[in-house]
């Protein structure tokens, strides 16, 4: 077997996992061997109260109904049909069904009677188990689920019924299930670091730790990002990271339709360009290399391949010591080049349209508008409340408009023409343009020379300015983009204007790539998080992130 | 705006684009000075070239018909439409078409008539120059045809006509382009490193130079890799690296429909699991980070989190000196992990399905077998010759089969049944079961627990085998995957049996993730770059990759 494609194959495990790397310090040794002993005490302790527990058990009449699972091969029970949760809503009334979910909460009411609310997902519905209801449940079988840990995953087979008044505190409320057997999937231990209830709703400011308000705990987003597996259970933070999945599968969706190769670039170079900075150095072998800081370069190169429609949907990585709300180390980078045939508003429309079919299917398709539910129910403020404009074209103006409109409400643009608006002048032309054109989504074009690099290519009627562009949504930049100089004697001049030498190691194998002919082309690189958390309007973009990376955090 | 999400964005190109990280040495200064000296020198020379060639054309009658294209804001010319070169087969005779392309040759007839081929992908057709013909063709018009370098972009509009016999030398031979109008898009030199021609076949076996065999080049991979915008544009090698963006779409589509949520690992990690064997080290700021060496630790987070079913494209990083075929420090990853309901078989047969599902879309697709057709006609030998069997059901046999089928055929597969099997009995094995069950394709069950990942869930029946499994293509490794241990005490006891430590700083944001009860779970990585390869039965593994990434290549 080969030692690719997944990780710790069979050679590696063979060769290597005996041995642990370098040799660990005597203290490291000690610690180590302490917690081994503690850990080891943890398991004899669950084990020996899973014997007695089992041992209750085995003595119980009902002991078939309920205890530990055991998997064995093949399938067992056969052709037992896992329910969804959120289908029992439409299911019959008496209908035998069999769920696999997490324990929300239980309640032993008394000997002879427990209640459990169990949930998937964002649904979720009460099990009753009673003595002496379904095929003979016993007095220790009612114990034993009334003292199951909450966030420990049981398997379920009852039946469906409808209880005696509408249950309120379940998502499914006209129905309960009256349990015949219970089977432990896999346990949670009494005490969870955070619970997954505290998480569902916005993230306590700028705070860092937890605030609590009228009783209720509010989970502060560092302990959400150190809990993660436990905070993204609670269905707003899941369906974050869904809407996620779905801006991706629309991205291929829409690529794919317009005829686009998706290609994988590689995001190890052996120079880095513009001198190394903002970008991550790596251990090479017996040398050096560089986590790319963008995939463009490799999209040109394509380009020049005569692939003339390129996509990708990968990592980019950002050496830049920001701790900001919306800047990562790491982000997902949606990223498309295009060959142009008369005009570089080709690809700039192209941006425009993608973006807006991006968005109205988060805001149209069933699938999506029920995620965006979930958020805006928790309790987020902007959710569901983006603007568009009907139809497929995006509001665009000039960057000289866009100061313009700035000036007019009364913001000091400055003397300069080619002088930057900031981010604070970004987000208050946010606000004009959602007044004046009900968008939340539009785009500014013809920024200066000054403001771009070396590789946008000019205006051909004003060179002050450079045929580029920005996106925006809720005032917030999500795309930068360009036509790019195709022509290698023009991209050599440009980077010498720059100070840069086009020869060097770090460019020679990018400008290179246009000494044999390549046709005019243009692209940008939408950042994933950050459409996620403009569309629903979120504080953080760590809260748009599965697994954020920051300055300060590698883990988990 | 933002320094997120394209690289070398406006707020760095004006802070730092302009320096150039560290102080160079006084040789590479002296270097770096001579070089831009014969740069600017280059330019000058290509300039009054140009500027020659202009002034003859100014002097022309038919200046206005051919000569540098100029691009201005809004479109020029207005209303153009570009065909693509592939339909003029189906165009009207006399039909007056423009068309963007590379020349791929030049003929000067005489001084009043010019030949070029023209080509686009895998399109190609003659275009005639004839002094006269057009709006008034002028002899300096025809010259200038004549002298285009290879590999140079035109645009030309003429008309679709009949040619007095068909012409064998280009993929159009029904028709020819009569030239009216052509314009230069962009310029290629005289010289190039390699030609288009000589890459259009499978590369000479394990010779790193070029082999001539009856005056017919054949480009080695090395310079092929070293100059991939070049390569890339030979029919058959963009046809590899376009299926590979077919396998992604496929893989894509396949997951959306069977619910899969597409997520974005981090690719960065504080600590490096399994002793950093195998591992590469990133500069992390004051710190040290490492490339993660496959997703499966994040999957099984966002499952343990209750994602259920997720799936990732992605890149997968490999600090591994090997210079074999078929081993990159780099691939990508189609990695998928799903909960598990009664059977670890539902993920071995999820798997098996999702891979039938792609082969036999690439066998069937028109646009697929477009593609497979380019490199079975450009003489690759096992093109277009994968045995599937009918329906989705794969050949699945146990590791303990697989030695039986070895021992008959008279390979000695030694005495302990845990033994492994070795790289060339697998290919062996492929070719017994090939003729066996006349497939490819086939799945191996049920692998010796020494085998295996510390995360490999033992079968529930016999402990020294594993639920765990691996996917060949013609004998060769495609994937790895198995169900995983997803109880905590389990996976820590699995742990410390093979001398690795579960609360270790590198396990234990992994090992935390089960702690808080998990589902049943597994899954498998797919290596995107292995299954194009092994599809069209590619001898290099840097075939089916477009920038591929080994010991001892980082570039381009």
């Amino acid at each position: 077997m080969a030692s690719q494609p997944e990780s710790s194959l069979p050679e590696r495990s063979r060769d290597e996992q005996g041995a642990e790397g370098a040799a660990p310090s005597k203290n490291a040794l000690k610690k180590a061997a302490k917690e081994k002993e503690k850990a080891e005490k943890a398991a004899k302790r669950q084990q020996q109260e899973q014997a007695e527990k089992d041992k209750a058990a085995a003595s119980d009449t009902a002991a078939h109904l309920y205890g530990p699972i055991s998997y064995t091969s093949p399938a067992t029970p056969p052709g037992q049909y896992l329910e969804d949760l959120g289908d029992l809503n439409a299911a019959e009334e008496n209908k035998k069904v069999t769920v696999q979910a997490r324990v929300h909460s239980t309640r032993k009411q008394s000997a002879k009677l427990s209640f459990l609310v169990i949930g998937e997902g964002d649904h979720t519905i009460q099990a009753v188990v009673a003595e002496g209801g379904g095929q003979g449940i016993s007095r220790q079988m009612v114990k034993w689920c009334g003292g199951i840990n909450t966030e420990s995953i049981v398997r379920i087979t009852g039946l469906v019924k409808t209880p005696f008044e509408e249950i309120k505190s379940t998502s499914i409320t006209k129905y309960e299930l009256h349990v015949e057997e219970i089977f432990m999937v896999s346990g949670a231990p009494e005490q969870m670091p955070i619970q997954r209830k505290d998480c569902n709703q916005p993230p306590p400011g700028e705070e860092e730790g937890d605030v609590e308000k009228e009783g209720v705990i509010n989970v502060g987003l560092k302990a959400r990002l150190d809990n993660r597996v436990i905070s993204l259970r609670a269905p707003a933070q899941q369906a974050i990271i869904d809407l996620q999945s779905e801006v991706s599968f629309l991205f291929a969706e829409y690529m794919r339709k317009h005829k686009f190769k998706w290609i994988q670039p590689s995001y190890m170079a052996g120079a880095a360009t513009e001198g190394g900075a903002g970008v991550f150095e790596i251990k090479y072998f017996d040398t050096k290399a560089y986590l790319t800081q963008s995939p463009q370069f490799f999209k040109q190169m394509a380009i020049a391949g005569d692939m003339k429609r390129v996509c990708i949907n990968g990592p980019v990585f950002r050496a830049e010591n920001s701790n900001t709300k919306r800047h990562l180390t790491e982000f997902t980078g949606l990223d498309f080049e295009m060959t142009i045939m008369n005009h570089y508003h080709e690809v700039l429309s192209f941006g425009e349209k993608l973006m807006i079919f991006i968005i109205r299917a988060l805001q149209t398709r069933e699938e999506c508008q029920h995620l965006v539910n979930i958020v805006k129910k928790a309790g987020y403020p902007e959710a569901g409340n983006f603007q568009l404009p009907p139809g497929d074209e995006a509001v665009r103006i000039t960057f000289a408009e866009a100061k313009k409109l700035l000036k007019e409400s009364g913001y000091d643009v400055g003397e300069d023409e080619h002088e930057d608006i900031d981010t604070a002048q970004e987000k208050a032309l946010g606000a004009i343009i959602a007044e004046k054109h009900h968008t939340d989504f539009y785009t500014i074009d013809k920024y200066p020379r000054t403001l771009r690099p070396f590789y946008t290519h000019p205006d051909s009627t004003n060179p002050a300015l450079t045929n580029s562009y920005d996106f925006f949504m809720r005032g917030q930049e999500i795309m930068s983009g360009a036509q790019r100089l195709h022509n290698y004697a023009e991209l050599c001049q440009s980077m010498r204007d720059k100070g840069l030498d086009p020869l060097s190691e770090g460019f020679r194998h990018y400008t290179d790539a246009f000494k044999f002919g390549c046709p005019p082309h243009g692209g940008g690189g939408l950042g994933l998080n950050r459409i996620v958390q403009y569309f629903l309007g979120l504080n953080n973009i760590r809260e748009a992130t599965l697994f954020p990376r920051d300055p300060g955090r590698l883990a988990p």
